[in-house]
C-alpha cells in the first residue's frame, strides 16, 4: 500500500477502504508517512469530504492510535459529555453533578481552554487543592464510589489527533466537518464511556458560526457514535452571546455553584437541564427526555447536585468549603465597572470578542504556554436584547494587571453594541440530533 | 505575510496576488516554507485552479527562482521548442536544423527522458563524442556562428520547479494544468529565448490523454508566454501511436538523419515541418505559416537541414561521419523480429506501453539513476490502421540483454492489437493555439 495512491484516490473523489485509512493513521503516528503527504490528503478531504463509513473508520483508527482508557472496572453505563467550546460555557460543572445525583455514572475527561474558549480543567483548578490528574485506577474508584469524576487526560491518548490537529492548524484544513467530527469523537471513544452527549455550539462565539454547519457536525458525530456502538446524542445551542454571565475560571465556578443552588434561572441553567436529560436518556437513566428533564430539575431544586459537587471536590482533594462560601475562591484585586455609553437595547454581542477580552485579562491562553490567572475575568450584567440606560453597568472586569487591559477594554466595547431597535431574539436551543436524525426546534 | 493565509485564500477560491505567489516560491526555494504547507497549497490549486494572471505570475516567480540564461550575446530573435513528451518523438533533431537552415537562430536547452518518453539529450549522446554540456559562452558562440545549438541545462536553472515537481510527484498534484503549464514555461523562460513553440501531445502515449486537456494546457502556456512577453505558439498533435518508427536513442538519431535526407515522408516529417513553420513564424522568419512550411520543405529537400545537423555535431565535438554513415552509431547485438500472430488490421496501439517496452530493453529510464543503452530499442514496421498478414514483421526489437526481455515482449504484444475492423483514423494534428486563440483542425 502506498500513501500516494491513497491521496490520489481521495483527490479523485473515491471512497477509501478501512485498510487505507488505517495505513494512513498508523503510518503517520509511527512517523512512516511524511507531513507533506498527510497535509495533501487532508486538503483533498477538505474538498472531497468523507462518507459516513470513512469518517467512522477514520475516528476508530485515530482512537486506537494510542492508549484506550479502560473503564471496565466501573459497573453499568458510563456517560460522558463534550462541548465544542464557547464563552461562559460552564455546563460540565453544573450538569455532571446533577446527572450523577440522578444515579447515572459520569466519568469525564476534560480539556483545557485555548483562545476565546474556556476549559473545564482550568476552572476546576481554581478550586484550592483540586487534583485533576488522577491515575485511571483512582478515577474508576471515585466513579464507583460517588458516581462522578472529572479529570484531565493521562497517558498517550489519541496521538493521531494531536499530530493531525497540529498539521491542520498550519495548513488551513481545520474547518472540514468530517475532520472535526473524527477529532472530537476519537477522543471521546478513547476515553472509554458507553454513552456520549455533545453540545454543539453555533454563532459568533462558536467554532461553527453557521447553524447549518453545526447541525451537520452534530449529525456526523452522532453517526460516528452509532457506527462504533456508542449511544450518542447532540444538542445544537446558541453561542452568539456568552451562555452564562461569568467568563473566567473562579468566576465560572462561582456561577456554577450558584446555579446548582437554584440561585439563577436562565440560559445556562436551561442548557444544563437539557444536556443532563440527554445524558440520562442515552445512559438509560430515564424513559424519555421529558422525564429526564424532570429528574434533573428535581435534583437541582432538592440540592442533590450541589451535594454531589461537594463529594467530587472532596474525592479529588479540593477545598469543599468553596461550595458553601465561594468567596474562598481566588478573586481579582480590582473590579472595573463597564458602563453603557447611551440608552437603548443591547443590539449585538460578539461572544468570541468577549472571550478574547477575558483571555487578555489573563483568564485564558493565546498559546498553550500561557499561564492562567484564576481570579480574573468578566461578569456580564446585561444580555442580548435587554434594555439599558446610559451609565448602567453592562459588565464588570475583574483585573489583576495593567498589561493588555486597554486592549481588552477596547475589544469588549466593540463587542457589545447598544442601539434603538430591539434585536430579533435568537433561539437558545436550535434542535437536537439523535440516532433518529435531526429534530429542529426552531 | 504568512503561508497559512495564502493556503487559506486559495482554498477558498480567491485569487492570489503577485506578492503572495512570490512569497511562496521564494520562501520555498530558500527553505523557509515547509513541504507540508507547500503540498497543501498545491492540492488547493489542484481543486481551485488559477487565473491567467496567477499562472503567469507563478511562472515568472519560478523562472526567476534561480539562474536565468543570458542569450543577449546572440543578435536577433532566438527560438526554442518544447515537446510535452512522447514515444518516437524525434522532432528536435529534425526541426531544429531545418529552422536554423532557414536563417532563424535556434538556441535550445533539452532534457533527458524518463519513463516511457525519450529525451533529446540522451539521443544526442548516442552520437560518439557529442558534448551536450557547454558553458553558456560557448553555446552563444555556436549559435552566433552556425545558428543552432542544443545543450543540456547548466547552472541552477529554475530550482523552484525541481523542488515543486518532486513534491507534486509524491502528493498526487502532478496533473493540474496551471501547475504543468507553469512548470514547462518557467524553464523555457529561464532558458532565455524570445520565441517558443510547443508541441503538446495528446493520446495514450502522452502526458495528457484527452484532447480537450491538451488544448487547455496549450492555451494556458500560450497565455503565459503572451503575458510575459515571449511570442508563443503551440500545436496539439497525436500520440496514440509512436510518432516516428524508431524508439531508442541511436535508432531515433538514425531515423532523424534519414528524414533530413528526404528518405521518409510520414507523420514524423509532417509534424517536423509544421513545428518548423511555427518556429519560423514566431521568430519573424516568414510571412505566414504557408510560407514557413514551404521554406522548411525546401530546406529539407535541398539538403540544407542535414548539412546544418552536421555543422552542429561538429561544433559540439561529435563524430560527423555518423550523418553519412549511420551504421557508425551504436547498435544492439541482436535483432528480434516481432511477427503478426494473425492477419487483419492494426486495430489498436498503446504508445505508452510501447515506450515502456523500449525502456525495459534499456532505451530509457524507470528512475533517474538508470543508465541508458544507446543501441537498443524498437523499430515499428507497421502503423495503426495498416493491414498485415500473419507472420508479417510488425516490429523489430534491438536487444543487448536478456534482463526484462520477456516482460518487454509481453507488454509490447498487449500494446499492439490486430483485428478485422479497420480502425477509424485519428488526426495527426488536432489544431494550433496562438495568441489569437485555439484553431481546431479536426
Amino acid at each position: 500500500m502506498r500513501m500516494y495512491d491513497i491521496i490520489y484516490k481521495k483527490r479523485n473523489g473515491e471512497e477509501l477502504t478501512a485498510e487505507e485509512i488505517s495505513f494512513f493513521i498508523h503510518g503517520y503516528v509511527q512517523g512512516n508517512i511524511h507531513d507533506y503527504q498527510a497535509s495533501a490528503l487532508l486538503m483533498a478531504i477538505y474538498f472531497q469530504g468523507m462518507t459516513k463509513r470513512e469518517t467512522a473508520e477514520l475516528t476508530l483508527a485515530m482512537a486506537e492510535s494510542g492508549d484506550m482508557v479502560d473503564l471496565s472496572g466501573i459497573q453499568g453505563v458510563k456517560v460522558d459529555k463534550h462541548s465544542t467550546g464557547g464563552v461562559a460555557d460552564t455546563t460540565t460543572l453544573v450538569t455532571a453533578p446533577l446527572v450523577a445525583a440522578c444515579g447515572v455514572q459520569v466519568a469525564k475527561m476534560s480539556g483545557r481552554g485555548l483562545g476565546h474558549t474556556g476549559g473545564t480543567l482550568d476552572k476546576l483548578e481554581s478550586i484550592p487543592g483540586f487534583n485533576i490528574f488522577l491515575p485511571t485506577q483512582r478515577f474508576v474508584e471515585i466513579v464507583n464510589h460517588i458516581g462522578l469524576s472529572v479529570v484531565g487526560q493521562t497517558g498517550n491518548l489519541v496521538p493521531a489527533d494531536k499530530l493531525l490537529y497540529s498539521l491542520r492548524d498550519v495548513t488551513a484544513t481545520v474547518d472540514s466537518i468530517p475532520l472535526i467530527a473524527s477529532s472530537i469523537m476519537s477522543k471521546k471513544i478513547a476515553a472509554g464511556c458507553d454513552a456520549i452527549v455533545l453540545d454543539v455550539k453555533t454563532g459568533s462565539g462558536a467554532f461553527m458560526e453557521k447553524v447549518e454547519d453545526s447541525f451537520e457536525l452534530a449529525l456526523q458525530m452522532v453517526e460516528i457514535g452509532s457506527q462504533v456502538g456508542r449511544r450518542t446524542a447532540a444538542v445544537v445551542t446558541d453561542m452568539e452571546q456568552p451562555l452564562g454571565m461569568s467568563i473566567g475560571n473562579a468566576l465560572e465556578v462561582k456561577e456554577a455553584i450558584e446555579v446548582l443552588k437554584g440561585m439563577h434561572s436562565g440560559p445556562l441553567q436551561e442548557v444544563c437541564i437539557l444536556l443532563g436529560a440527554y445524558m440520562l436518556y442515552t445512559a438509560d437513566g430515564c424513559m424519555d427526555i421529558k422525564e429526564g428533564r424532570q429528574m434533573i430539575r428535581d435534583a437541582l431544586y432538592q440540592g442533590k447536585g450541589v451535594q454531589k459537587l461537594k463529594e467530587m471536590i472532596a474525592a479529588q482533594n479540593g477545598d469543599v468549603k468553596v461550595v458553601d462560601d465561594p468567596s474562598l475562591l481566588p478573586i481579582a484585586r480590582q473590579v472595573i465597572q463597564i458602563k453603557a455609553e447611551r440608552s437603548g437595547y443591547i443590539m449585538f454581542t460578539d461572544a468570541r470578542a468577549i472571550g478574547i477580552s477575558a483571555m487578555l485579562l489573563g483568564a485564558g491562553r493565546s498559546t498553550k504556554e500561557d499561564i492562567i490567572d484564576h481570579g480574573v475575568g468578566i461578569v456580564m450584567k446585561k444580555r442580548l436584547g435587554e434594555m439599558v440606560k446610559a451609565e448602567d453597568t453592562i459588565a464588570e472586569f475583574y483585573v489583576n494587571r495593567e498589561e493588555h487591559l486597554e486592549n481588552a477594554l477596547e475589544i469588549f466595547r466593540n463587542a457589545v453594541k447598544i442601539g434603538e431597535q430591539k434585536p430579533e431574539g435568537r433561539p437558545l436551543v436550535y434542535g437536537v440530533v439523535t440516532e433518529k436524525g435531526i429534530e429542529r426546534w426552531s
